[in-house]
């Protein structure tokens, strides 16, 4: 094939709020009406630039996304039409995607929150009490995504592969939830990053607790995929907030790995696999080696007996970047460390601190010069391997639409160090070239 | 000079707990016998080996430590005796250090640890009820120990700086008991690192409220230092819990950093130092490169107003690896990342862990092959500027104890990966040679 296939680790969907409804328990209708009017109050009428933390979200790189035609075009309605996603999928060149919760268009929060803090703001697995909202309400907001979302997925199975949104308070029936959800045509499991101010042991994922969460996923082949969004942190109204939660939120993302790791859950489970996906990849090189040190320091007999094999190793087998900007051109030279094949891009269509509309330039600039073999590995052959897709499926829609292998052949015109400027240099882009 | 000015930025002392006792206000004797009940119970008598968290320490690192000469022969006594202390000092080569508590000998916890929690217990700097000890009381313990290190430093000023210990939830009496502290000799601020779990935004250092401990350090010339001991998570008894404590710990400790950069701290303070001791060093090329991302990524006006320099830059003039173990070869690799006036070497006496009685051994396999002149500035010429020491006075007992420059000229034999074995390993350290 002289064309890539390409799979986005990191893709959002969700509809207009309203249309939860209708896949809600009837039981929460009352719970629903009052979602609706936070939402309401919290976004007046005619804003829709997204605000976040209560600031407005930086302004250049949402600017330059506003402006693109494909955005102007209506191409964002792709959150949640799936005709519109998949003519966008097509001239982006991505083939196949996995779907976590939140859009965040410039339409703001009404569109694509799952109801009642399910998913991506579950962090912290909390359970009981989680994000204040009761246990059974959150549950129910997160049935109701998944309802949703396996309808958008069964429009084309092949091409969209849906995370399992379930709070973890109560083990059996997240179990029986992600039983049912993957029998509806859901595929991967999305697990709530931990909170930096996560206190709760039964929170950990060390905890035995977790046990069946992680024998159905290695039963059902489903991956485990965590996606950041909060870091579970008050910064307060202070200078530095932003910049503080951008460290920190990564970096609550990441610990979830060294807990799965030294949980030994890789060595009971050989078959599961684990992505950390839009949480940076350039943070992996030293983390493998402190683990390693750490591990090789401990000289703690039970620790080699539950874990034979050494970090870095199970990492090779088990552990993944989701490759979504922050990740970039740092990342793709870091490649031998990170592992070629553990490295998996993402485009987080249809957020605007992704690269749609402008995933070809961006990618250009990601590979640009790398060996073909390394760039299908990290484009998309890694994640067939990884999330399960169907190679057979997917190979005339790569044909169709993926990028030329050519297209990426000379070296890239961009710099590790300069590679965030695509995000806001709308000149640094134009030099990429159109297409 | 053909031998090298050694300045170890990271050293530990403290009596036996029941020498305290003449040290604190008297109001406080009751609870101080509740402290020595406590450190009793804690240490039935005849337990030599100390234990940490619930578990005896990694056992052929002790055993290898507990076998040298040098300690057999007393010289842990340094902790607490001032001859013994520098009589190991000048046998190890190191001329002056940074005095921190918990000095942690085998002889356990009854040894060193300051009363009521102060010190390098009191992460989080949550002042009123951390660590569950009245804040009055933890402050009084704070004092009995800041007085007793005084006296120690004063047996030879020029080569003990010690490091003033004080909770933080009254600033003003923070600020008097820096003053107090100064005058009595000690020259450096324990800035207790965050906890992992910390949520008080008021013990968070983006916080206005420490303005005053900024000016004061800056004033009176007092670096800020920090030296994690506990995480601030609890990890319950669950399998993999040392290792990931291992790795929290760290990255605790690395916390502080981009609070006070993102706070704003160097640009109001541009005399500020702040040194991140032995908590690693290899993570720093990733996140100097992430803070810049996020800063360059942000475009937010207002942040570039309060900081119109990058992250990078402010850690070049304010941010410190103090580089004991784990730190080694990866660091001194990475020094031109880091910062080759960045990295300030550090012995860890009289820790297990550390260096001592192997320092010398230890810089062969750090230093082996580097250039003179960056030896010099990682293994004591920084520190001199960065704390403030007296070269002059320092000069003579280098040249009488410094190993010479000779001594480190040939390549290290040992690879980065390799170096942590020199901790466990008998028989890597024998082909370093005796000194």
């Amino acid at each position: 094939m002289d064309r890539y296939l390409v799979i986005s680790s990191d893709c959002h969907t969700g509809p207009p709020a309203e249309v939860f409804r209708d896949y809600l328990d009837p039981n929460y209708r009352p719970q629903f009406e009052d979602f609706m009017d936070e939402l309401r109050a919290a976004q007046p009428q005619g804003t829709l630039k997204s605000k976040f933390m209560g600031q407005d979200r930086s302004s250049s790189m949402q600017d330059t996304f506003l402006a693109s035609d494909r955005v102007k075009e209506g191409g964002q309605e792709g959150a949640w039409d799936p005709v519109v996603r998949e003519r966008e999928m097509d001239q982006d060149g991505v083939a196949a995607e996995i779907l976590f919760p939140v859009p965040q268009t410039p339409k703001g929060i009404t569109h694509g929150f799952p109801p009642f803090k399910a998913g991506l703001m579950a962090y912290c697995a909390d359970g009981p009490g989680a994000c204040n909202v009761p246990y059974d309400v959150q549950w129910a907001g997160a049935q109701a995504y998944n309802r949703w979302l396996a309808e958008l997925c069964s429009h084309n199975p092949a091409r969209h592969h849906g995370a399992i949104n379930c709070p973890m308070g109560d083990i059996e029936a997240a179990v029986g939830e992600i039983r049912q959800a993957r029998k509806a045509g859901l595929s991967v499991l999305h697990l709530p990053t931990l909170g930096w101010a996560t206190t709760e042991l039964e929170s950990m994922y060390h905890h035995p607790r977790f046990e069946p969460i992680w024998d159905v996923c290695e039963e059902l082949e489903l991956p485990l995929v965590s996606h950041p969004l909060l870091s579970g942190v008050d910064y307060g109204e202070l200078p530095g907030k932003l910049p503080i939660y951008g460290i920190e939120v990564f970096t609550a993302a990441h610990r979830t790995w060294w807990f799965l790791l030294y949980g030994g859950v890789f060595e009971r489970h050989p078959k599961l696999k684990f992505v950390i996906t839009e949480a940076g990849g350039g943070w992996a090189p030293y983390m493998l080696w402190r683990l390693d040190e750490l591990y090789e320091g401990a000289k703690d007999t039970s620790l080699r007996q539950r874990l034979p094999r050494k970090p870095s190793e199970y990492w090779a087998d088990h552990g993944f970047i989701g490759a979504s900007p922050p990740a970039g051109r740092l990342e793709v030279e870091q490649r031998d460390v990170i592992g070629v094949r553990n490295i998996l891009w993402g485009s987080d269509y249809p957020h605007f601190e992704g690269t749609w509309p402008y995933s070809r330039q961006r990618m250009k600039a990601m590979f640009g010069g790398i060996p073909v073999e390394d760039v299908r590995l990290m484009l998309g052959e890694s994640a067939v391997e990884v999330y399960g897709f169907d190679r057979e499926k997917l190979a005339p829609i790569a044909e169709r639409i993926g990028p030329p292998v050519s297209e990426f052949k000379d070296p890239s015109p961009v710099e590790a160090k300069d590679f965030l400027r695509l995000w806001t240099d709308q000149e640094a882009l134009a030099k990429l070239g159109k297409r």
